[in-house]
Parts: C-alpha cells; structure tokens; sequence
C-alpha cells in the first residue's frame, strides 16, 4: 500500500477517491482487530511461496501478456461445449498401429514403468495377440519392442495406467465450440481391470465383449441420439453429489437415462442390448471416461497461449507426476509421483500402494473432481476425511484458480461457480498445490485397485514450471510505450 | 436444575457425580459467555411456547408412557423397509368401487373442496366413464353423490389432490419389516396433470394409457425383479441431492436404473417398452410416489402407541391442513390451509395459488423432504430462497424430531441421521412448526402446477393434538406404585 512501492506507469486516479479497505495477509489477529473497528477487511489466506523463485514470479507478473493470456485461457475452457458423437477403434480415433501403446502421464519407458504400468501394458500385448502368455510380454517389454507415448500427445486421456491399443473402442468427443475432438477408452468397470494393471485371462475377455459388443453398441445408440451434452449432465451431476473423478453415480444414472431409449431404438440383439445395459449400469464409475475427455477437449484450445501460466495438463504415469502450461507448449514439467494418502480396500495398506497414476486429474485441472468435492461431501466415505474437509478444500482452491466456471456450480456454496484454470505462479506464490482425489493402484503388475485417497502434487512441478514461463516472460512496457486507450 | 422442582420418584443419585454442564435457553450471551470461561455448553433454541398449554404440556410430560412410547414409534418408523413389489388396480389394492374416491388430506366433502380438487375429481369422474363433459361430473359431484374418504384412511397417500379412483394403477408397497403395505398411484409427469387438477382430454388419455400399459408394464418388472429395496434408493438419493419431496432427479433416476434390465426381460411389446422407458425417463418426479408410500409404509406401525405424542400423518386436501399423533389414533387435527411461499412459473402469481394440498407430507412426516433439505440444498432453485435456508431448515427440525434416522444421512452434516419422528409437543413448546416444502396448485379447477415453494403449517392444529394427548395422559407413578425394575 505504500506509495514508493508503485510502479512507474499510468496516474493514480480514482486509487484515493473511495473509502479505504484493507487487505490483511496471513496473520489473523489483524484482520479481526481491524473488523472490530468496523473497517471492511478482505482476507487473504497468505502462506511463503514455495521455492526461491520471487525474481521469477515478479518477472511473470511483470509480463505485459500475463493477465490477458490467463484471462483468455479460462474463458476457452469454460466456453467449452462437449459432446459424446460416437465410438471409433484406437486405431482410427487416434491413429496408433500395431505395437504402439498410449499411456498415461508424461513420457515412460518399459524400464522406468511402474508395475500396474507394466501389469497394463502386459494386458494389452496379450489383448492385441502380440503375446500368449504374461512372460512372453514382460519379454517383449524389456527388448525395448513397444513404442510409448502419452495418451495426452494423441489428443486422449485414460484413467490410471490409462494404457490404449489399436483396438480398442474409444469414445469420441467433440468440443462443439472450438471443433477440437478428444478421445478416452471406455470404463471396465471395478475389481480386476486393466487400468489398474490387471491382466488375467478374465480381463482380456471383457476387453474383447467392449471391443465385439459393447463399443458397437454404443456408438450404435450416440448414433441414433445424434450427440450427448455433456456439459449439460456434468452440471446436473454437480448438483447430485458428483465430483466427476472419484464419485460419478449421478453422471452415470443420468448416462444410463440418456441413452437408453436410443439403444432400445438401434435395433441391437436383445441378448446384447441386456448385456450392456446391465453391463453399464452396474458400474458407477461409467460416466468416468466421458468426463475426462470433456475436460481434456475443454482444455486443450488453451494450450499455446503466449504469457498464460495457466495449466492445460496434469498427468501421473505411475512413476512421475507431470504437469504442462498453456504458455510453455507441450514441454512436461515432472518430479517423482507420491503415494496418495486415502482408505484401502479390505486387507490391503500404504505398504501395497503404487504411487499416483493416471490421466484422471484432466478433471481437476478442469475445474471438477477435486476442486468440487464441496459438490460431493459423500466422498469422504470414499477417500477418507470428513464433510467439512470436502468443504476446505474447494474453498482453499479459489485461491490457485484465475476463474470460476459458469455452468459448474455448486450448490452449498450459494451456487458459486467452480474454481478453474489453475494459474503456477499462484500455486507457487500460495504454496498451495491443487486438491487431486484418485484411486489408489496395488504397486505389483497384477493386482488391481487397492483404495482411494487424496494426492499431494510434488510442488517442484509447479515450481519448474515457472521457471520456464520466466524465461519466456516478455518485459513490461515502459510508460510512454503503452498504447492502451482504457488508461489514459 | 433446583432440587426443589424434582419430582417424587426415584433417588437423584449421579445427577451430581459428574462434572457440571450447564444448558442455556434462548438468550445467546449466557451461552457465549460461559464458553468463554470453558463451560461446556448446550444451546438451545428456546422461544416461547404456541400457545397457552402449559398445564396440558406438563401433563404430557408427566405420563409415565410418554418417553417409551415416543421411542418405541420412532424406532418402528426407522426399522421400516419399504419395498416395492408390484402394481394393482386401486380396487383391488384398496379395495375402492364405483363411485367412490380416495383424495388427499383430512376428510372433506365436495362442497367445502378448492378448485384443484373439484378438478381432479372431475378429471377422474370422466376417467372411470361416470360423466361424459366436465359440467356433468361437476353435477354429479354437486348432489353429492360421490363417496369421498381419505387416502390415508385406505392405506394410501396421494400427492396434490391424490385423488383415486377405482381404475388406477397403484403401486403396492411392503414394509418388510412390519408386514404393513401402502398404496399410491403412479406420478403422471408434469404439465396438465390430474393430481394438480386438471381434467382436459389430454390428462384423461394419458391416465388410460398408465392403466393399460404403464401400470402392467411396471408390474411385469418388479415381478421380474422379485422386488425392488426402496430404502436403499432413498438412502443414496440422499447423498445425491434430493431431499425426495419436490427433488427426486437422482432417485428417478436410480430407479430408471433398476427397473430397466427387468423391463427388458420381461417380454413387453418393443413399442410400448420404448414408450414406458421414455415416459419413465422424461419425469424427474416419478420417484415421488414410490417414496410417499415408503414413508406411509414406515409410519402406519408407529401408529395407535398409546402415550405417544409422535405424529404419524400430516396431509392437506386444499382447504384444510390436517395432523395425527400416533396416541390419538384416527382422528384429524385440522385448521385451515395456508398458501405456500414460493416461486411461481411463467406469468402465475400468489394470486392464482391454491392452499396447500397434498398427502405428500408424508414425506416430511418420516424424516425426509423440508427435513432432509440441507442434503439438497439445490432445491432453492425450486422453492426460493439460499443454500443456507435449506441448511437452517434441517437443523432447526432436530428440536422437534424425537430421534435421528440411521438409514437416512446428510453428508454435508458429517452424515448425520435425517431429523424423524415429530412430537407435537416439541412443536407447541418451542414455536417451531415442519418445514415443508411443496408444488403448488392453481386455484381455479382445470389450470394445473402453478408454482412451488414452502409452507408453514398452521400451528393450531399441533396445539390441538397436545390438548387431546393431555386429556388422554395418565397421572405420573407415584414413588411407592413404581414397578420398574432398572431403578431399584
């Protein structure tokens, strides 16, 4: 507040004219001292930043493009219009042939892969006849013969090992307000499944009744519908306890609801129409793998804004938690992932857990799962925690966020909208890293999910990242440089 | 807390053994303050007593019956487990012939009934084929020639004018529990509807088309199901937003999504399949009657319990808003109806409302609905007022609900049980009356839903039930007649 902390720049005007406010930072007792007097205090939960990095976040600041770049980055995500159009082979949606594999994350190799990685890609060698046996696999594996890439680099999501093969169905997004289209297998359900690293013989027969019956099927119904909003069943879920990563019962029943009079429609074996009707509504976890795709198509036209800090990707291969920023392209900012903290599943503990995997957190860098679990109080009895944690947590979450989302409210808070764009100078100017809930993947090739919990990002991710948007960052124009009209 | 208002009775040992608690009433500095100095504290919301019963109150409390029999009623209220197990015509289901007719609310003649229920009953006058035009039914109702009884007093309940006929489908619910069953038609959509009176060809071809193939297509599924566990809808609903009186999104839709595998199976023409699917489907509120006869399922074993001052029905017929208390048995307590306090659709206003009408505070009366209003706080969008009203609501019913239902949980109060049971004694004594909230009906027969908001129960009609409980109270036990063994 003190003048010589003012920058050069345009006049004062209008800063003196209105009655004095204060804005109080971390320390509490001034802002109730303040209160008690009757003076309007706005408070601003102030904690250090969280590395060395003040030169770097000055500069960013300092960086004429930041505001506006920030700005027209959460307006395209929330502009967003997605909408489910049909199911297409692998091959075809995003383009892979015989022996290439989508992952989840940033980049990985065989060697550096986790085990339900390795347990994913065992199943999908064995799915696609590339193997007969899960040694024969690992062998192929190990020689090197795979050829990886991020389900984000393919214009695709998955869901924990998130491992995608040619052919496999995938549903197809369109983002009907940009034209952009994004891609995510469809969701086998709970218990043993490849996602989770699974690959006994029982696994490889489901993928086959998705791939012969189920993908058909589906896209057989989105057909005869013409198109789904789902930005229209995201909002409504949002309103029904859903979160949209961890709990996704709503979405799912209104899904069901949706599309089954045009299934009945299709002109499907009634055999085959039971199948999958029965199939898709006992899993509640189905709406999972069309929600991630509507926040991947939502984010992806704000990648490659020049200045923005806000995040288009975050991503856990098994073994790295990586992040990418709209102004720094498709460079991934990674450290070591952690083992979420959370509730596990029978017998199993922290002892079984593999660290955090997934391309599921596209929900939170687009304003959904962990940032509105104010949304979905119920899921404490999942992840752990309590009621009011769910609360916390969404609030501390508008502090990191640059918007609020129009169309995803939530309810007890007086419909506020969701906090979204998730900007890395706040997280690091905050020291607050985004609130991420996930399932929790057993660490051995094999086993399956073992619990649910929450996930502390490493906030060296977030750091790094600014790093890099500093050494993009423009300097500020000088006073008699500024061409602006609003200012004069 | 005096030891001069202790009654003669038993010993006062261990009142003064532990460490003193104190609990304030009303005025909230006493409270503050001796929290302040580490007094552990229990607030009460005090106001008041309704009226001038304090001597009829003090008999209440003083009958040796009251305690047990409030608990008793309220324990057989939440040990309920409503099922769904098939549909009947309403003759067979409530044994109801030509000419006579179930409605909503106390009892009432043609006469003194509103608008909305005058239509209804036109609407199912011309319906069962008793008159050709609505002037017709209008003079067959005027002679008085129709026998008029309460659902409630036919093992039934019936949203709005609830009005029964002897065609009508029902659906026919068991209370496993108690071996009790209840009774309510199936929810017709919105629009020109019965229930809001409406009697247009439309209304009369859509109630033929539910008695032909809705009705026997629901029943061929619950019979494929076996049975449907309707506790279990309500109790995730609840985690999912609904409150299950006027927000019944993610119970219909959990109900789509148990009955359509069965349907499916169930060997029903293709078409008419289609048609019920999507009937079914396009109605948000169809749950409404499964969940209405669930609590009427849960009340009627709570009934008779002499001492007990619990109620078991609160229901309005459009003129009168009408109570019973399980201890005095079938009789009414009634005052007139108010208008509710709401939002009105499209150009209707306060002036084109009718009273209050409808059975479906039943919902209320078992510990859902304005109760559970803090579970679905998006419900103001419906009724009017903040998320914060819907939260108040639920806490302040806690004051007159004798227990907490372990079935029924609010998340965003660390899952709290639903607020159930209301004492009408609790009512007078602290001025609180139900929160209700409801649809409402247009005044002038014929015009349908106007609008939905909430009402406030006529308080008179809970200071007649604590009247009639005092004159049927037994004197308190004096020390020497004391039976009991556990106080020996």
């Amino acid at each position: 507040m003190s003048a010589d902390s003012a920058p050069t720049g345009p006049p004062l005007g209008g800063l003196l004219d209105g009655a004095p406010a204060v804005v109080t930072a971390g320390v509490e007792l001034f802002e109730s001292t303040l209160r008690d007097q009757g003076v309007e205090v706005v408070a601003v939960d102030w904690r250090p930043p969280a590395a060395d990095v003040a030169a770097q976040l000055a500069a960013i600041a300092a960086d004429p493009r930041t505001a506006d770049a920030n700005q027209t980055a959460v307006q395209r995500i929330t502009d967003a219009q997605p909408r489910w159009v049909g199911v297409a082979p692998a091959r075809d949606a995003v383009g892979i042939g015989t022996g290439q594999f989508l992952h989840a994350g940033p980049p990985i190799t065989w060697e550096r892969a986790s085990g339900p990685m390795r347990g994913a890609l065992i199943a999908a060698m064995l799915y696609e006849g590339m193997a007969d046996t899960p040694e024969e696999a690992e062998q192929i594996g190990e020689r090197g013969e795979l050829e990886l890439a991020p389900c984000h680099s393919a214009g695709a999501v998955g869901p924990m090992a998130g491992v995608v093969s040619p052919s496999m169905p995938m549903f197809v997004i369109e983002n009907a307000a940009f034209g952009n289209t994004a891609h995510c297998t469809l969701n086998e359900g709970l218990g043993k499944v490849l996602r989770y690293g699974a690959y006994a013989p029982e696994v490889i027969e489901r993928l086959r009744w998705m791939e012969q019956v189920l993908g058909p099927a589906m896209d057989a119904g989105v057909r005869q519908l013409g198109s789904m909003d789902l930005r229209a069943i995201i909002q409504q879920a949002m309103q029904m306890g859903d979160e949209l990563h961890n709990r996704n019962r709503a979405a799912s029943a209104l899904f069901v609801r949706e599309i089954v009079p045009p299934l009945l429609e299709a002109g499907l074996d009634s055999g085959d129409l039971a199948d999958v009707v029965r199939f898709i509504n006992g899993n509640e976890h189905f709406f999972l793998n069309l929600g991630m795709p509507s926040a991947k198509a939502a984010l992806d036209p704000a990648r490659d804004i020049p200045g923005s800090s806000v995040l288009v990707a975050m991503a856990r291969n098994g073994t790295d938690f990586g992040i990418q920023a709209s102004g720094t392209g498709d460079r991934w900012f990674t450290a070591p992932a952690t083992v979420p903290d959370g509730l596990y599943l029978g017998d199993y503990g922290p002892d079984d857990a593999n660290p955090d995997i997934g391309d599921s957190t596209i929900t939170e860098t687009g304003g959904m799962g962990g940032f509105v679990m104010a949304a979905a109080p119920a899921i404490v009895r999942f992840v752990g925690g309590q009621a009011s944690d769910a609360l916390d947590a969404t609030r501390s979450m508008y502090q990191i966020a640059v918007g609020e989302h129009p169309h995803y409210q939530i309810p007890i808070l007086e419909f506020r909208g969701s906090p979204v764009g998730i900007d890395a100078t706040r997280v690091v100017r905050t020291s607050t890293v985004p609130a991420v809930n996930t399932g929790i993947a057993g660490r051995v090739a094999g086993t399956g999910q073992v619990g649910a919990g929450l996930v502390t990002p490493p906030m060296e991710v977030f750091v790094e990242a600014v790093r890099a948007l500093a050494e993009l960052a423009e300097p500020p124009a000088t006073a008699g440089a500024d061409t602006s009209t609003d200012r004069a």
